[in-house]
């Protein structure tokens, strides 16, 4: 950590701050230049937060120079983890692209089946579907809840596809946890830090969406919130951030993925139905999700997306799903990757 | 609602647009221009949002140009509302400026008396204090929880303040509102609405904070959602969207104070301490806030801010707790407004 | 300067570092921490850029602790400036609150001249208008050019206001200075260096925009380009910054204000109408920016804004005029501000 | 277009709507909603664009429904564009994928020649390299001007490779189309408009960078000012937009790629190294531009990245480059382009 001193900080103020960091039992090292001085700080991190420097006189800015996360940094983990997902244990990680499809709401169990169905024949070894919806709107459809769970048991038996499904409220984490494979945590409550602990404390893999301003360090830090628990089984998801450019619904901020793989050694997928919104380019963006080394991705399919009751202008249909298929397939393999076949 | 035909849209598909609107009970007018085919819909807004139309074949855009929001919108509710909070009724509305200070956080009974009683010499009849803290880093000081609400409760008793604090999960709504006056959403809490929901139900006042990134309509549609619950006492709060410019910790989007009371009836207050992040800006940014309309303004002040656990960069201190009783005594006048001081 | 190394740098790397520093004569001081080590450097800031040293292997990230810029800084020059526009020398600056009001764009004589009429009325000291207009459309109006600076000439002579225009093109600099009183750069051409060093050449006032993505540094960096040539007699505008929020057209920083007139001693101006694009915003931004310490405001005016040729929507009318006027009168004196009258 | 009417408007509002449109020639149709009335256009766009109607009383918004570009648009246009550079004639274009390499900034011959040789090695084509440099500071580097077109003419006959070069200046378009085989204009002149249409006179190939808060539209908008002027040889640069996020430099928002190619029939190149800012993401970025459709990349090399006198820290070295040509080996023909190899 250093702390520069403003301009015209007194000695007595440069003073303070030593005496504040030594009382501490840290070491303090003055540098004093033409028209600043900087204090250099070693030791203890977490115990020089405490000591709230920023805010005594003379202190013009606290630069930190250590990362704040953790048990989910490479700094201390350099190789990179992978997730095992449901019995048969589907995995998400360095070795392996994971396509996970399905469904945005599950409607009826017709419509989650044949989905899954698509996602399949797609090449798909984990099925999506959210029960809990969280809508901008309190008048729009807010999912079938525990009837949606239900659905999404039965489809896995039929298929045998483990279950990714959204948990938007602490209350119904253990409930989620029965039904499904992978808790997923969704954009609107990346900083929902009870729901956090909650599925930290649940013990079955997480999947993470990026909040749609947080930074790439606030959503490794919410994955932090998940591992203090004791659950390191996360998976980060970028789903595209929020910026002035409004021809697509968000912004897909592609350099995330590197970013993240280079700070943490969680597995990250990418998103391209949500952080698009538009069906057309969900393949093009998958394509760059693969290219790029997403760990997999995870895409919207309905068999009728003119009917279905959430986000139908970004669901795949049959034709996207054959390229989609194509594309993973044949770029998959140049990054070193084979498909995310179950492995129990 | 105006459904844009793409520039090729066929006669069949501009027919089952139609032929979907008029299923629906609601009437569609084609109009054709020398590129593109425009339908104008007549009749229930919340009915077509169902038919999904944006997913048809041959539909480029889907033009919504009704408020999404009722209850707490104006078009229906013209004249403003004004929110009484605690026992002794301290208003919030277009007649009274109402200033809110205390402690980011309750650290102490001491620290949050002291900071009470700043903020009553600078002529705040509403206190503000957190006892749960969301906070970025699960590593980082998270209050006191019940300990820190029967400190509130206490500083209550010495000083009169009716008190406002944050709840961030749903498990804590009813153990708050039993110790405080109104509740607070946090802007992490922007979009977290199962919690809209239970405060919605729980029937005290709600500060419902801005998300930081969420859009003037999302705000509204999340307090549309507390609403919905029965409780229309929902008092707004700008407290700064982010952005590009990192000279502040968020924008402080002050446009945001007229637009709001332009679309709702609800009060809104400015945060100019979180906004901000840096104390010099508090007192420029209040005279903003009091000048553009603002309904009142919530500020951090604290006895030690440089022993501060939380935010002390922020805080005030006497001498600017002066000129902010200054700024308020001389400007709210210009804007019509009285000190909003106890009603009952 | 500080150079934070990579968690692995090697005592090679760090030794690399400070040999560089010192080659240029500089003087370097390690410290070693956990995980990392850090370099503080001592001596002329412009010698270590050019050292170039965040590309020496092993250093992680450079953070810069001195300003970059100098001539606008506060740091040698803390008194406020105070800019003298036209023969009869109207100031912007400290002590006074300037009023600068026209049309958009100069469409006719007889419109700019009703402008202007309209513009004193409301206590207007400074004609702004348009002859050279930067539209996103290559269809849209550009302006009247020569014929425009014309007509403005001749309203000044008319009105005895000093005229403030825009010039988009280094061929047109001189031309424009024959005319005008004060150069505006407009927010396009933020980063136009070339056309910035010309208007430092001229000899003449300038306003300088905000750039609608340029963070408040890079602003200030823009007026040292011009100051660099000679010219301090620089105004900022803050105008808006683009943001994800479209119920404004941008959103108007009004942080930036007392954040420039920290680091800087050039006077600063809100620009509400073009922040806004709403007519109805115009009034309350411009009392918010009255109240924070701006030291003017530049505002649309047209006599028929429903036939204006650019940016009707947003320019005032009489009523709105009046109200303007009174906000001036009103708000302007509380901040110790006389009205910008002529002191030659 | 539509018209949006405001809730309470008057018949008396709408008719003069209604009669402003058949005043001039188009024709208006009406369509009165339970809270709302629509009015459609029908008829010449750029007509009503005039009429202002935004600004009648009434009017809450104007939704307009037409591309407002038209030369650079796909709709009457539908076959993608080759743009070809040189006397060789290397195209850019739907067939191809063509790697444009080079130093950021020209500083001597020595260090230019050698760029341009690794480029070749990996299979660039064209040579990129800055004589003017439009840079945030003034104390910094700002190229070598006319010496740097004079060493790229040289490395051009060295190595055969045409040469692309940023223009800053309406005065020296000449000059550098004298030298330069392809004009660029960079991000900070991206609504430079008298340089855009400068360089639409001069009749060489122009590459646009997007400026760094364009939107898409804007971006296509300024490469209509180019079109207009005669010139439709325009390659669409994507380099990144400003947002919140500070892990990279700025976001590359990879979705434009498919955005811009469905709206423009014009090329689309992407910039890895100043999207990112960093060495380590050039490559990642490089492959996701490739797989997502673009039509080539433009890297900065250079020999010696530690002594680089402008972005030295995100300039590929020897080995980047192997990993760079790999990936464009590997997956170029997935996306059916060859090698853009000189076709005269």
């Amino acid at each position: 950590m250093v702390i520069v001193m403003a301009p015209g900080a007194t000695d007595e103020q440069i003073g303070a701050v030593v005496d504040r960091v030594s009382g501490a039992g840290g070491e303090a090292f003055v540098s004093r230049g033409d028209t600043r001085t900087i204090v250099g700080l070693v030791g203890d991190i977490d115990r020089f937060h405490g000591l709230n420097l920023r805010a005594l006189p003379g202190v013009a800015e606290v630069v930190r120079i250590s990362t704040p996360f953790k048990l989910v940094s490479r700094q201390h983990h350099p190789q990179m983890s992978t997730v095992f997902v449901g019995e048969s244990r589907v995995p998400i990680g360095p070795d392996t692209f994971t396509l996970i499809a399905g469904p945005c709401a599950v409607e009826t169990a017709e419509q989650t089946l044949a989905a899954a169905q698509m996602a399949v024949a797609a090449g798909a070894t984990l099925l999506r579907g959210g029960a809990f919806k969280p809508r901008s709107s309190p008048y729009a459809f807010q999912g079938l809840g525990e009837d949606g769970l239900r659905i999404l048991a039965d489809v896995r038996t039929e298929t045998g596809l483990p279950v990714v499904t959204e948990v938007v409220d602490v209350a119904d984490v253990e409930l989620v946890a029965e039904y499904a494979d992978m808790l997923q945590i969704g954009t609107r409550n990346a900083q929902n830090f009870t729901l956090l602990q909650a599925v930290g404390e649940i013990g079955k893999p997480v999947m993470l969406k990026r909040g749609m301003s947080s930074t790439i360090e606030e959503w490794l830090m919410a994955a932090e919130y998940i591992a203090q628990k004791g659950n390191l089984e996360v998976v980060l998801c970028e789903r595209g951030i929020r910026t002035f450019e409004k021809a697509t619904r968000n912004t897909l901020d592609i350099s995330a993925v590197p970013v993240a793989h280079d700070l943490a050694h969680l597995p990250v997928v990418v998103d391209p139905s949500h952080s698009g919104g538009r069906r057309d380019l969900v393949v093009p963006l998958s394509r760059a999700a693969i290219a790029i080394g997403a760990d997999g991705i995870i895409v919207d399919v309905h068999p009728h997306p003119d009917t279905a009751l959430c986000d139908g202008p970004q669901a795949l249909v049959d034709g996207d799903l054959r390229a989609l298929a194509t594309a993973v397939r044949q770029l998959a393999p140049l990054m070193d990757r084979s498909p995310a076949l179950p492995t129990a």
